[in-house]
């Protein structure tokens, strides 16, 4: 099913609205004709026309034009036997503009390329820790990555249409710069003098990036839900209506600063009793008597499904305090559904029973379902290489005014 | 200023967005105009050409239609001296539609008509208990409010477009049905079944309506906020981008039911230590050691003006769990400020300090502000009705074809 253009546009939050005149109309409809044929295709010219509710003669038109843009390709006749003009099934074309995912990790840095029919083309990572380290030499590193994973997309026929950047921090509503990313020590850095120029580019808050993510590639995922992740903090991402909220600083989602006891010990936010000192990955690995070493969350997966009663203990807690919190949230928020992803969808089954056990002891009537992600930690990633293909698909002449 | 009618349109959440096209569009810029004069009249042709981006001829056209309406009126030519040919002054007109606005309270029933003007122009109040009566006589006698004033309204020039009604309790998407309203002891309660069924009607929960006056009529009210009000129960309303969160059930904003101590006194909502056991009525009035009455509120706000030590204490405890409560909302959802209205407005005064220093105390940077609605408790019933009066605004041809 194809979400309405102007609301596809709207999800990120960051689109420019298109004008209400005769030329705002065409560039609509021209993304709601590659939208269509993205999400169901292949299809023909008739089937885009019945499914968008315009005429066969104006979707010829704007089809023609996302053909010569290179955006739409014919796949020839379909086949034969079937009663009328045969028709040409239209695709999204698998070359032209493509989307550039990255991520910086307090673990890894990560680069993709996406295609306009959402294939994963060119893949890098680089594994070492980020922690406190300053932003110039971790930029530098990503900006390798970007190039190599661009240079092999250009092989295959491929153009970067943009450049988003998932981190765990808070990133101010201009897209580019980093309030606050404790985990990896930054303050006040504007990433867009930092990364290539030549590509425009997002930078959004891992947790947003996961959300969104979950919205156009999740399974049957709906459109009022509130995403769950973490990497060392806690985050979510609410989602209203297929949209991301993103608050009045860009800083809506931290869920991990949500009070679940009011007199509990201090957090760095210069709160008491955050949720983060309950169920952030320090607090469980301190509660379950482990170091804090590279792959803490493999380290906690392996011990639980190991037996290792600590461990298992500590995430039974870590799943109580997020259901206090999130009970918070969801009478807050109405929301469909909770959807555990990133890391914590990795520790969902020692978690899931006691989160799910204080959500509905809190609930008079039926709780809140909670879901687990199936893209897992790769959804920031995703998320934001997506992000750049969807902008192409809800704005198609712009992109083709710069390839 | 005029918000884009788009969003007007959308703000209640209910509307019906208008079709991408030729009729759709004159249909949009039919509210465009008549949202201009609205906020910004009286104003010449010329001036709302400019204001809106038409042609001078466009705006011409769409202004004589709604005229012919009864939407608009001239006010005769605009006053000599000025260059060029006198334009004639156009305002929205003080006759014609309105909208009802009625609202049901645990202690009173109250409905009014206001103009396209926004002005008040009939109003009229029953006091007494609506604790645990049934449905059919509160609504029996709500009608007989609504039937004073639609006679005083036409006896006016108006005629009534729609009736909005504010219930305190839970209500469906529907629009018409109370799924639970625990202090008036209603559940599932269908009033369109009980109400004049000569207008559309929609019912929303007071909160809602609450914040959406604050958004329509509030002082420089920002398009991101949290409204937080109470009458029995506190209720808050989400409105993010001039939009009001309603949620997957239109259950979003229950503020009152998030936990504030997790191990604190059982609700009747299922959960424990929610911010109604600290904050709402019935336990602020146990804490201060005073018997529930018909004017609670103002009975608080009489003692601790007078310096009552109990009172003054059990507010500045509320406040406290009020600070709580908004820490992890304001964590969430990232608003541009909280605004305390409805019966809370009056209590401000012992309830701020400790709310605000709560908050400080719990955030690094500065806190969101708290602002006290000006609206107070007549909130809920002018949202009612000025909603009525918006959809007119946002869509004038819908109302045209109905008069």
């Amino acid at each position: 099913m194809t979400a309405p253009l102007h609301e596809a546009r709207a999800a990120t939050g960051r689109g420019r609205a298109l004008p209400d005149n005769q030329q705002g109309m065409r560039r609509r409809n021209l993304g709601r004709v590659l939208h269509t044929v993205s999400a169901e295709g292949p299809l023909s010219r008739a089937a885009v026309a019945s499914r968008i509710g315009l005429t066969r003669a104006a979707v010829s038109t704007l089809v023609d034009e996302l053909i010569r843009s290179g955006l739409l390709e014919e796949l020839g006749p379909e086949r034969p036997g079937r009663v009328g003009r045969p028709g040409s099934a239209l695709a999204v074309s698998g070359r032209g503009p493509a989307g550039i995912g990255a991520e910086v990790g307090v673990d890894h840095l990560t680069a993709c390329v996406v295609d306009l029919r959402g294939r994963v083309r060119a893949r890098a990572v680089r594994h070492g820790t980020n922690r406190d380290r300053a932003p110039e030499p971790v930029t530098r590193q990503l900006t390798a990555l970007i190039r190599e994973v661009v240079a092999d997309a250009e092989q295959q026929g491929l153009w970067a249409a943009g450049l988003a950047l998932a981190v765990p921090g808070l990133i101010a509503r201009d897209g580019r710069t980093v309030v606050s990313a404790p985990n990896l020590g930054w303050h006040d850095v504007d990433l867009g003098a930092l990364l290539p120029t030549e590509f425009p580019l997002t930078v959004d808050n891992e947790a947003n990036f996961g959300g969104l993510a979950e919205l156009w590639l999740g399974d049957g995922t709906p459109r009022d839900f509130l995403h769950v992740s973490a990497e060392i903090g806690i985050g979510a991402a609410v989602v209203v209506d297929g949209r991301l909220l993103r608050g009045t600083r860009g800083f809506a989602g931290e869920l991990g600063h949500v009070p679940v006891e009011p007199d509990g010990p201090a957090c760095p936010c210069g709160g008491r009793g955050c949720l983060e000192q309950y169920a952030g990955e320090e607090a469980v690995l301190r509660a379950a008597g482990l170091e804090p070493g590279e792959d803490r969350v493999a380290l906690l997966a392996a011990r639980a499904a190991a037996g290792d009663d600590a461990v298992r203990r500590a995430l039974r807690d870590a799943g109580t305090a997020l259901g206090v919190a999130l009970t918070g949230a969801v009478n807050l928020l109405d929301p469909e559904t909770v959807v555990l992803g990133g890391a914590l969808s990795r520790l969902a089954p020692w978690l899931l029973p006691s989160l799910e056990a204080e959500l509905a002891r809190r609930t008079a009537g039926p709780a809140c379902p909670v879901a687990v992600s199936r893209l897992g930690p790769e959804g920031p990633l995703l998320g934001a290489a997506h992000s750049v293909v969807r902008a192409v698909l809800d704005d198609p002449a712009a992109v083709a005014e710069r390839a």
